[in-house]
C-alpha cells in the first residue's frame, strides 16, 4: 500500500494503552476511526478528530489498516470472528494488527482466518507501560509476514522506538510472553529481596544503594521497589491483566509441554494478591504476600 | 589507627576472588601477609612481594589489619575463633574484615567476640565477581561500628567502587543475602524466557533486542543469556557457592520467620542441576534444568 499516502485508521480499544496510541496517530495527522465497547472511553479521542463507529463491522468497511487494542483474548475473539468481526467484514487487502497481548495459538488462527480473505494480519504486542505509549517509545514485538510489516511499519514507528519483527504469525505473542515470564519470577525475587531487608531491620534504600547496580539489578529492582518502600501500589501494570498474561504464557507453554515451575508459582502468588484484594493495583503489590 | 602511615595487612583466603583483591592492595604498595590453605594459590601474590606466613596465628600477630575471604561459613568459624583462630592470637586494637559471603548470624558472634577483646571486627561481602576484584569496581557491603568503618575505609576505596555502611554487625551480611535473594529467582524467569523463547521456534537473539531494554530488563538478562545462547556455562559465579549463599538466606529467614517461597523454589533447581554435574558450571546453567 505504498501508493496510499493517506490510509484511514480504524482504531479498537481505548483503554489507558490504546486511548494513548491513537492519540499518538491523530497527532500526526492520520484518519482515524474510533470503535470502542465503552463509547465515553473515546471522547477525547473524538475531540482530537477521531470519527466515531458504532459498530466493529463499520468500522471494518471504512478503514484500509486497523489497529486493535483490547482486554482479553476473548474480546479478540468477539472482535476478529464471528457475523460482525473485522476479518468477515474488512475488504481484501486491509491490514490488521492486533497490538493486545493474546494468545499465540489465537494469533495464528487469526492469521490462518485473514489468509482466505487476502486479509493481512499481524500480532504486535507492546511492553513500555502507559509512559512508552504516551511517549511513542514502546518496544514492539511483531509477528507475520514480512512484506506486510513493511507495509505498516510507519505506524510501528509513530508508536515504538523499538520494532523487531520476531518471525512468523504468532511470534509476536510469543516474545511478549518471553518477556512476562522473565518479569514474573524476578518480581518474587525484588520482593522477597525487600521483606528480607525490611526483616534484618536494614534500610531499604540503602540496601537498593548497594544491589541494584550490580548483578542483582532490574528493571523492576530500580523502577518498582522504591515506589514500594514508599508505600505506592499505583498501578503502572494491572495485577489483573498480569494474571492475564501470564495464565496465557503457562497454557501455551503446557502445548509445548514444557514445565516452568518460577512461572508458575509466581502466577499462585499473584493469585492470592488479587484474592486478597489486590487486583487492581500494579504488579508490586505482590510484596503484599509477603506481608 | 589514622596516624599508622603503613599498616601491615594480613590476607586469608586466595581463589578467584581474594587472589586478585589481594593483589590490588600490593599494587599500592602495602605490605601483605598472606595465610592460605593451599600456599600453591598463594604463589602468585609472594612473587609480587607478599610475605608467606605459615598459620593463622602467626598471621594475626603480625598484622594491624586483617582481610578474610574464604570459602564457606564453617571456613569462617576455623579461621576466627579456637586456639589458633583470629580472635585468639590478634593484638587488642586490629582491625579485621570478613569479606566472606557468609551467615549474618556468624557475624553478630564474631563481632561479639571481638568487643571482649578489643578487636574491631567488619562484615564486608562483596558482589561485582572476577572483574569487579581485578579492576577494584566491587560493591561492598558492610556491617559494624561507623568508627571501625572509616578507620579502614581506605581499604574499601582500593577495592571497591560502590561502599556502603549498611548498619551494625551482619548488616553487610544480610545486605549480600538481599542481593542473593533477588538474583536466585530471577535467575528462573530468565531460565524460563530462553527455554520458551526456543521451545516457540524463536531466535533468543532477536528476542533479547526487543525485551532487555524494558520491564524484563536485568543484569542476569544481558549478561548471562546471551552466554547460554552460545552454549558458555563457564563460571563467572559458581552453581556450588551461588547453592551456599542460598542456604544461608534461607536459612536466615526461616530465623525471622519469614517464608520467601521463590528463593526456595530456586535453591531446589539449583540443587537439581548440582546433582546433574553443573556444580563447577556458572550459575546460568539453571538452563539445563529445563532440557
Amino acid at each position: 500500500m505504498a501508493e496510499l499516502k493517506s490510509p484511514t485508521i480504524g482504531w479498537i480499544g481505548t483503554g489507558v494503552m490504546g486511548k494513548s496510541m491513537a492519540g499518538r496517530l491523530l497527532e500526526s495527522d492520520y484518519n482515524v476511526n474510533i470503535f470502542t465497547r465503552t463509547p465515553a472511553k473515546a471522547e477525547e479521542l473524538l475531540n482530537l478528530g477521531a470519527q466515531w463507529n458504532e459498530s466493529v463491522k463499520s468500522l471494518a468497511e471504512e478503514s484500509d489498516m486497523i489497529i486493535t487494542m483490547v482486554g482479553y483474548p476473548s474480546d479478540v475473539e468477539e472482535v476478529y470472528f464471528g457475523e460482525d468481526g473485522l476479518l468477515q467484514n474488512a475488504a481484501e487487502g486491509t491490514y490488521i494488527i492486533d497490538m493486545t497481548t493474546s494468545s499465540p495459538e489465537l494469533a495464528v488462527k487469526m492469521d490462518q482466518e485473514a489468509s482466505k480473505r487476502k486479509i493481512r494480519v499481524l500480532d504486535a504486542p507492546v511492553s513500555g507501560g502507559d509512559v512508552g505509549a504516551k511517549e511513542g517509545t514502546l518496544s514492539i514485538m511483531v509477528g507475520g509476514e514480512e512484506a506486510a510489516f513493511h507495509d505498516v511499519r510507519f505506524l510501528f514507528d509513530l508508536l515504538g522506538s523499538q520494532t523487531v519483527l520476531q518471525g512468523p504469525a504468532g511470534s509476536g505473542q510469543f516474545t511478549k510472553m518471553c518477556n512476562q515470564i522473565a518479569i514474573a519470577s524476578n518480581m518474587m525475587g525484588v520482593s522477597e529481596s525487600l521483606v528480607y531487608a525490611e526483616a534484618a531491620g536494614l534500610d531499604p534504600n540503602t540496601v537498593l544503594e548497594s544491589i541494584s547496580g550490580g548483578a542483582a539489578g532490574s528493571w523492576s529492582l530500580s523502577n518498582l521497589t522504591p515506589r514500594v518502600i514508599k508505600g505506592d501500589l499505583e498501578p503502572g501494570f494491572y495485577v489483573k491483566h498480569f494474571i492475564k498474561d501470564m495464565k496465557i504464557a503457562i497454557e501455551s507453554a503446557e502445548k509445548m509441554e514444557l514445565n516452568l515451575p518460577g512461572l508458575k508459582l509466581a502466577k499462585q502468588l499473584y493469585d492470592q494478591i488479587s484474592a486478597d484484594g489486590y487486583a487492581n493495583s500494579g504488579t508490586q503489590a505482590l510484596y503484599k504476600y509477603y506481608k
